[in-house]
């Protein structure tokens, strides 16, 4: 059975990817990060989508980005709400993020003998967030083929697969429920408000605007 | 004052580099890892090192690669002694780890505003690691600068500084000797023997017959 590595945020688009890398036939290796984000109840959201899943592997890597800071979600800065989305890099963009992300995939990858990745990026109903871009990507996955043991032993090409690349998140949201994903498990804001047990998303940042609206305009 | 992110292990190359880049007038920000490495002790040298050469920051990173292991140093498989370095990968080597390294070092300028990233790898006297060879350095390099934000704003372009990539290890050495270096503060051993306060080195991992050879034919 074919190996997939899959960077699960706990969020309606690494679920949606998660789906459809399962659908294609792939074995899951789901990989989440612990790395000092304002929204870490989104692992307990991530580890439930594995269980259900029933992935082979779910490892949560433990970084602590906070040491760098620089970011609404890696530091003591507020997450904006209402903001208009635009072509800016917002605030909430974390330095470096996903290459770090797609690096642990990448060494994930070269110990379980894997050479597909499956990233959830979206250059459509997006923050503007210079590492979801495809030629970003592109750009990693020949990095990727020359940085590992493959690279010198000839045995195997590593893909990083971006299927909702070019996909709007109403489209996103229609292919995940065909799918039969029930994205009630799933959890995209930024900045939650928790009170006891009760977890409420703030409906305002980016993340609550893109989600709710790729809702109203998919039904 | 230009300046400079360092990835300083603690051994020989890397004190070399930071040495060099002090020399080239950049202001110094030195990043280690706590990565999960057997030879952990390299970390107490990483900061007398940065503390004797007065860097501007010296930053730590706790990233386990341990939940990954597949390594002589992150996990539980001995590290080859009097080995024959030859063209062949060693088990010594950790999958994507200067892939990791890297990407810390990139999201550590973004946030620091720098643009130089110097880090101490070497293609002649190594061990055969994918993840030394120029052509992955420069890959790298192109891919930060389409990963970050200078990408989208072009506020800089991102190097990666290899200044040891062709240089013998007598040759690294001497080149530091010029520059002042008591590479007594440094140390390099993969698998070291530790009693009480007193630290020794194996003297027969790969990276003690590299020091010794390079020591022995400098002289």
């Amino acid at each position: 059975m074919k190996k997939a590595i899959v960077l699960l945020s706990g969020g309606l688009d690494s679920t949606t990817v998660l789906a459809m890398a399962q659908k294609q036939g792939y074995e899951i290796y789901a990989l989440s990060f612990l790395y000092g984000q304002r929204h870490k109840i989104e692992l307990e959201f991530a580890k439930k989508i594995a269980t259900h899943y029933k992935v082979k592997e779910h490892k949560i890597a433990n970084i602590d980005l906070r040491i760098f800071g620089g970011s609404a979600l890696t530091a003591e800065i507020n997450v904006p709400k209402n903001r208009a989305i635009d072509n800016e890099i917002p605030i909430t963009y974390v330095p470096a993020r996903n290459t770090i992300f797609l690096s642990y995939a990448l060494a994930y990858a070269e110990v379980a003998q894997a050479f597909d990745i499956f990233i959830g990026v979206n250059a459509i109903d997006y923050s503007g967030y210079p590492d979801c871009r495809l030629e970003f990507i592109n750009s990693f996955e020949k990095m990727a083929n020359l940085a590992t043991a493959a690279a010198v032993n000839g045995k195997g090409v590593y893909k990083i697969h971006t299927p909702l690349i070019k996909l709007s998140k109403a489209q996103i949201i229609q292919a995940g429920l065909a799918l039969g994903i029930d994205y009630s498990m799933t959890f995209s804001c930024y900045d939650p408000i928790i009170t006891g047990d009760k977890i409420s998303s703030c409906g305002k940042c980016d993340s609550c605007q893109l989600r709710e609206a790729g809702f109203a305009s998919g039904q």
